[in-house]
């Protein structure tokens, strides 16, 4: 077990610095440290498509953001990181209540971190999609 | 060679009723048919990042509605088409001019359509991410 | 839960008559249903690369295979299943050691089954490899 | 344009030595340079489905040693460098014909390669598979 590098209050703070969006859509970081991540975000209109579900776009962007969270919190604000590559597999239609992103680190090496992301609609059991993602680090100074 | 199914004109109202989002964003579709599309973004403030380039989730939104115009442009208003699975290869960075999406269905099945796309901000030479997608078609009525 | 449509040894017969290569390969299952599996295969030095680790193609052979366990025995034997698509992330290099599959299924649906699978050297705490798939199942008769 | 930093015929020694497997496969490096790669390899009984169809990891084997020549004849003999991800889209059955794979680079930066596979059986005009693949190059001695 490793200690987490930053809180999930100093995890927020660069949320909103590096993700502007982020400061309207009251995401919550619940947990962030030892390998994994837990954030929260309610679903507002402008995120959903006809029939009532959360668009697709929306789901990317709750899952690029939690592992980015993940990888923070332990290696600190190496905001020069960048996603690589990302793949989401949908699963079920979302509902239009608030979504859960659960963050598992896979690996977190010196150059790249990979994680996977399940997301799920509030008070659903299973998840309405499935991503993984690869972070290449900044080189150390 | 194929005929299209749908004119870009009715492709765009499509857009509009299935994506609301996409009636502020002035997207184009400049042509779809014969198994290819190619659509048109310009990139406002609220689609940016520090430093001056695109966010991930816009580049993925650009992809998935492209992927699903060359699809509608074969089989008509399947609007019931959900996308499967998604993998992006981010290449570049983005500048601050608008997109372009190329849009190359590999698959057209009775039940699924299988396409990639190469994303580009106007002027560069270089693609500046990589995509490919899965659509599962409606069944026959 | 649901009952195991299949028993291990079926699933194994099964195997030998689809995957004729496995019946060379010593590969055993040690657990399928409820939407899980576990697999575990013997490394042969026709599987290695030089410096002593398993070639990728080993890797993804165990994964997709463990997905279709993992399928029938959930489905019972739709032996037209065919898998659409398949992700791997390479995490560490393998020991020669024998190889396990944990296999999970994301989605069961009519059409298409979604999976996940992380696999293991023998004796070695964290997966070397992470690997998502995409089987699509045949109509009903 | 780039001249191609190793012929094809340094190609082909660097595969037999790196995958030994590949000695006994006629592997054809037709072209390799300019972010491009061309192989052709005929198909032998064991890489065989029931059905006459060519197995998933043969068209995975073939899609990675293309980007990896694609890749040295572009960096020279860095034989270090590592596969980190993969994605096939499974498009059609391939025939029993041999298997052509068409390499492209989308990108070559120090530390991460990207490129696209379209793998095809002789003398059907449309892919039957697709692949996309990174691959993390050795820092700079």
């Amino acid at each position: 077990m490793m200690a987490a590098a930053l809180t999930t209050a100093e995890l927020e703070q660069i949320l909103v610095r590096e993700f502007p969006q982020s400061s309207h859509l009251d995401l919550e970081i619940e947990q962030a440290g030892d390998m994994t991540a837990r954030l929260r975000m309610p679903i507002n209109d402008s995120q959903l498509r006809p029939g009532g579900t959360v668009s697709g776009p929306t789901l990317f962007w709750l899952a690029d953001v939690g592992l980015y969270v993940a990888v923070m919190a332990m290696v600190g604000p190496k905001t020069q990181s960048v996603t690589t590559s990302i793949t989401v597999n949908f699963l079920r239609l979302p509902s239009t209540a608030g979504l859960i992103a659960e963050v598992k680190l896979l690996k977190l090496g010196r150059r790249l971190a990979v994680g996977e992301v399940s997301l799920f609609s509030d008070g659903m059991a299973d998840p309405v999609a499935h991503v993984t993602g690869t972070y290449a680090l900044p080189p150390e100074a």
